[in-house]
């Protein structure tokens, strides 16, 4: 069994790596297909009537965090202790009045800028995974060195454009100074745009302080470098850690994304509506948080939102009711006029199996036909988010290049039409030599780099091997082949030397 | 490692006979969802333009049928030898004069009738595989077993519609009698809705005597009671066989679905739109054909559609571009005003792995999303349909499953909006114990047969099994479960005696 396997292995990846060479390089998706929508005007109205309701009736708690309470009251809220009340219109006003439809979030190679909002899709990996899992070590606790990997890994693919944030927890290191590491890793070993620190206000400043180290200070004023995860404390709070994270970044001008994480039936009502009407009303809040911090700050509606199991309580994803969630919410946020976050390639699988698959298809699916406009969680996800798993990774990535075909729609030019292709085909008599399909057939179709299409008797020469097992092979010679981006090196010891600076400057903690 | 496998797979089976008896029985599926739409009127007009161009310039033949061309030459076509072309607009012409928009396909218990057309959604089982596969004996040809196996478990989802037809071939009966078996086995072990014979038009013919013995012959002169799968021989090709069994079905006003079978890039140009204008004018001919043999008789615009790897020119599965052809298909036949077959869970696995799953959601969510009508191979499809799995059938029908909740959209009467629930419930409290999430929890989510949402430590604790394995402990116990819907004594006997009599008629053949 060994030796075939060793055999194929190495065969599989070299095909891969064929493939990803091949693979056209686009810094964002940019659809040309209208989203799918699961309301109309009427429903969509509906529920924008009930989050105001919620906003005016039974407000949003804003904790630990006096300007916020300050500024919702001068900009017209009932605050009463640290409950805020708003006006029907109020939030939505504030966030119309400054948020951005759509902004670029800049990488150091200008080549990667993305720009979310509008008709584009920016993917990012998995985010926030205590654990990591490989076919070789099983389950086990993330490391510093996983983080790299998976930063790595997500800088070669041709099909993630954001190098994303917490990719795991690299637990290895104390939990108040990672974020140092964690920072440097993205600007250090890919050269797409990446996320800050949401832990602690002092580590978001860090993150920008880093980020000026890398871009200049002046460029941040105008420039958002970094894009930054803000979770509501559902239902209805906002905590004071989130709110000093999301304060600094906003002041600082750089973006972030305002994220009600509802597992409906725990955080919200269990319906649909409820959850999306839920998710609504604190996403505003959020959103008109930033905007009075700082008018314009780059702000993305975020909504996570999945169903539990009612027997136990367990998250559950890919079920129907959180994609339908995601199409309402993707039109609200349409409707509002700002930039949408939510999806990814979600499930509550324990391995990259069948479960895994349908899961994540079934949301990643919901994910680009509602038009995502930035999406965290499109490779790697196990487990709730509890894993991230490296072949789960590769496999992803896969369905990732796949949208990037999808997402451009049909293809009518006189080549795409083809009538002359037909015109000159006989009936009965195959297309394999036709002119136009030997013209054609380097691009024809999208070319999966996981995805085993050969006969039985070959697949079995091959060491009868299973997607995850293929993947395996893929990952490995990627990381064998990684080479750095190059940094500049008098950057590269002004990043190390703030580090050193900041890490000295506290004891190590596990808070 | 047995001893919790054995006790977790019982485990399983037991908490899915619970959710299967749980799972609300619909005959079919209605959506209340838009279709999505890939291309805009201009775009569609474009390819129905072209598809009369082929068939005007190009044309079709059909093979080793007469009545065709007489047919066709008295309906103002222009019959060259085999090669029939159509003054642009008259196979449309034809089609849209006497085909229903939808009809009813009866089943013998009246609960399982379904409705073919409009927004209706009928899944059926996989068609056509001569391999079997289960995780205890591997990939092996199928059996008469096998056939009544799967036949049986069709029976027993709450998910699947329809018995379908050929689920497996049953290699171990003659090539010139099983069609007899296969018939008398949707008859006796199911009252679902079931699929003929079209490997020889006498063959058809013998699934339409069977029909008579058990609806009564004249309830089928108004009643279709069998659907059967009438496939081109792309490029532009309809042949003899099918033809005839096209014929004979239409002649006791039976259904048919007219379904070309394309590999772009092999039997059709690699474009997407190249491979949607060859669809429309193939299944044009043959929908216009069966019209004339009866006008009214029920037909279904099928396609079958996918990609090749152009390396190797093996099929390929759950790529983008099937997907993008799919979604035209379906909405060309809206336009046209006929009901519409195509998709289902689709892939080139040969295991029910990651791989498999990917490629089956793809494909089966363009299924739902596009608004199919009729959907073959919604189960068990493996290894480009040269294989049906066990376990693959019962996560495939999982995922059918989901549809059905799906396709019924939002919630917004008083209880889906929920907003009392949330005027209720105080921010920062869960909702577990609220009024309405414990008046609405039974029903709240879809709950998976298959998924295991546990704990990671539950699930190790259940001998870390993934998905197929979950779905061979399912699928066994479905079996050993099974019980035959009633049937008449007297009907049995006769169904059995003309089997008896048809096979004594002739010698074992094997073509």
């Amino acid at each position: 069994m060994d030796e075939p396997r060793r055999r194929s292995g190495g065969r599989a990846a070299r095909q891969a790596a064929r493939l990803l060479a091949h693979a056209e390089h686009v810094p964002f998706l940019t659809r040309t297909l209208t989203p799918f929508e699961v309301l109309d005007e009427e429903g969509l109205s509906l529920i924008e009537y009930n989050a105001d309701t919620v906003l005016q009736e039974v407000g949003l708690e804003f904790r630990g965090n006096d300007d916020a309470l300050r500024l919702f009251r001068e900009a017209g809220a009932d605050v009463t202790g640290v409950r805020v009340r708003f006006p029907r219109g109020l939030a939505r006003t504030i966030v119309q009045a400054t948020a951005p439809r759509q902004f670029t979030q800049y990488a150091r190679n200008p080549e990667r800028n993305v720009e979310i909002g509008g008709m584009h899709t920016v993917l990012a990996p998995n985010y926030g995974s205590p654990f990591v899992r490989d076919l070789d070590g099983g389950r086990r606790y993330g490391t510093i060195e996983d983080f790299r990997n998976l930063v790595k890994l997500t800088y070669m693919s041709p099909h993630l454009h954001h190098s994303g944030g917490t990719v795991c927890e690299p637990v290895d290191v104390p939990v108040n100074k990672r974020h140092l590491d964690m920072v440097y890793a993205h600007m250090r070993y890919s050269d797409k745009p990446f996320m800050g620190s949401v832990t602690a206000p002092e580590r978001a400043r860090d993150t920008v302080e880093m980020a000026r180290i890398l871009f200049g200070a002046p460029y941040l004023e105008d420039h958002p470098v970094v894009l930054s995860l803000i979770n509501a404390n559902s239902p209805l709070v906002w905590d004071g850690v989130m709110l000093g994270a999301a304060q600094a970044y906003a002041e600082a001008n750089q973006a972030t994304l305002l994220t009600p994480f509802i597992l409906a039936g725990a955080m919200s009502p269990v319906t649909v509506a409820g959850a999306a009407t839920q998710t609504l009303a604190e996403a505003l809040g959020g959103m008109a948080f930033v905007q009075l911090v700082r008018p314009g700050a780059p702000v993305v509606l975020g909504s996570f939102a999945s169903s539990i199991s009612m027997q136990s309580g367990a998250p559950t994803f890919g079920t129907p009711e959180p994609s339908l969630v995601l199409y309402v919410m993707a039109s609200l946020a349409r409707r509002l006029g700002v930039s949408f976050r939510s999806g990814g390639n979600l499930c509550a699988s324990k391995v990259a199996d069948a479960q895994a698959a349908y899961e994540s298809a079934a949301t990643f699916n919901a994910t680009i036909l509602g038009g995502v406009n930035f999406v965290l969680h499109a490779a790697g996800w196990l487990e709730g988010g509890l894993t991230v798993g490296y072949e789960k990774f590769i496999l992803d990535a896969d369905q990732c290049g796949m949208a990037a075909v999808f997402v451009k729609g049909v293809d009518l030019t006189e080549n795409g039409q083809a009538i002359d292709a037909i015109r000159t085909n006989e009936p009965g008599q195959h297309y394999l030599g036709n002119a136009h399909t030997l013209a054609n057939f380097e691009h024809a179709f999208y070319r999966s780099e996981i995805a085993d299409n050969n006969s039985f008797e070959q697949w079995q020469e091959d060491g009868s091997l299973d997607a995850n097992q293929r993947a395996n092979a893929i990952w490995k010679r990627m990381l064998a082949e990684y080479e750095a981006p190059p940094l500049d090196d008098a950057t590269d010891e002004a990043l190390l030397e703030f580090m050193v600076k900041r890490k000295a400057a506290q004891p190590d903690s596990d808070v």
